[in-house]
């Protein structure tokens, strides 16, 4: 069930957010600390603004929950997740990995999700039960069934919570062929397109995770909790998407222990 | 003393080598293992050839030291060293912020030295008392005296050796605003330009450390190794940058312990 007029809205919302990111990148803006102590800006701010108000134009009963501005109708049918600038320290330091997040749930479940990185002009776009789009052309997973022989991406080796979690990672480290890291959102592109095996990470919001569904299963890949439940509002934070169905069952178990 | 005709050649090197980096991007190239087990393709070994060529064509007395095919003349006045692709991982993987390193040595000092993206279509430039260019325009680094206020990078906390030298770099992560990884080369580009004030990092080669000189002088920042030396071929491997002279040496007292 996904409207075909959701979809182009959700490019609309890209395109909006992708110019209002630019005004900003890599200029002097001032920068804020969230409760958390992470950073934000004007950028995410105006940005999940410019987004929201179209949403609100076209489907004032969808929800929509967003990164930096709070939800609304959290409850209803359909609910748009937002990240303005997924990689905020990216952003702010002019590393252009940096990217959009777009996700629409329908009953709690991603069925449109978009990956925009503005400074790159790269777009992912992923429909339940479609192909994954890159750039307007087909992306696909590659098959490595084997963590000999994948390649994993994390943001960092440090977002892993000390204890169960971060052990937990280091022994999956431990036996895939090389450990990358530092490519924020991006990562999750890379697999649907076929250049990198697993990505696995942990403390993440569903504004992080919830567009990376639709655009990683179009795509022919995998992605779950690290239980393998299916990933929605509720979902822990522990994500683990893979490009080959083996892969994945592969290294929950390692992560299982 | 830097000849305008060898500046000329640096960007001629680096012209030559992105040609055929950019053949070999986000194809299926095979993967070797080298001695270390770190990952090599074709593109480095190929990319690093068509820059001997032309070094060998122009300059026969000058000696060349590559990151794959070994050293030629290194006792000579003027030392070329070449990092084909610096960042293989991220090449691999189809992240763009990989990097061609190129540095020409006068008497063991880098007077040459540029960074080139192929995948983004970017390059940095920097040559001995004068300014740097950054795609043509000058870039400066900022100011940032104090650690408190720093955006620190590295390519990863893992690429310190156990001991005294992570123990050095956890110290220095805990003083810093932010710490963020996975910007490959791209970090001292980013720090020439002014929007991230120190990169600091280990178990560096000459070959990954000797282009980075020129560019980050060139813009107004301090390199050096972390006891405060000049970088040149026989160095430790420890590296520190800094856009402000003052973080430079907060950043090197707090690695000193």
């Amino acid at each position: 069930m996904v409207p075909e007029d959701s979809i182009a809205l959700a490019t609309r919302l890209a395109d909006a957010a992708r110019a209002v990111v630019m005004k900003y990148y890599r200029t002097a803006v001032a920068i804020d600390d969230k409760a958390d102590s992470s950073p934000v800006t004007i950028a995410d701010r105006e940005a999940e603004q410019a987004m929201r108000a179209l949403i609100e134009a076209a489907h004032p009963n969808h929800g929509i929950v967003g990164e930096e501005l709070g939800a609304v109708r959290a409850d209803a049918d359909y609910v748009w997740v937002l990240d303005p600038v997924d990689g905020t320290k990216a952003f702010i330091t002019g590393k252009p990995l940096f990217g959009i997040l777009i996700a629409l749930l329908h009953r709690g479940r991603p069925v449109v999700g978009i990956i925009d990185h503005p400074a790159l002009g790269e777009r992912f776009l992923g429909v339940a039960g479609r192909p994954t789009f890159y750039n307007g052309k087909p992306a696909r997973t590659r098959a490595c069934p084997s963590l000999e022989k994948a390649w994993l991406y994390a943001t960092s080796p440090e977002m892993f919570r000390a204890g169960p979690e971060a052990d937990a990672f280091q022994r999956l480290k431990k036996r895939v062929k090389h450990p990358v890291y530092g490519a924020e959102c991006y990562a999750y592109g890379l697999l649907a397109a076929g250049f990198v095996d697993l990505v696995v990470e942990a403390t993440m919001k569903p504004m992080d995770y919830c567009a990376l569904v639709p655009v990683v299963e179009g795509a022919g890949g995998v992605i779950t909790d690290w239980q393998g439940a299916a990933l929605g509002l509720g979902s822990s934070g522990q994500v683990i998407a893979a490009g080959d169905a083996k892969l994945h069952a592969a290294a929950r178990a390692v992560l299982a222990g």
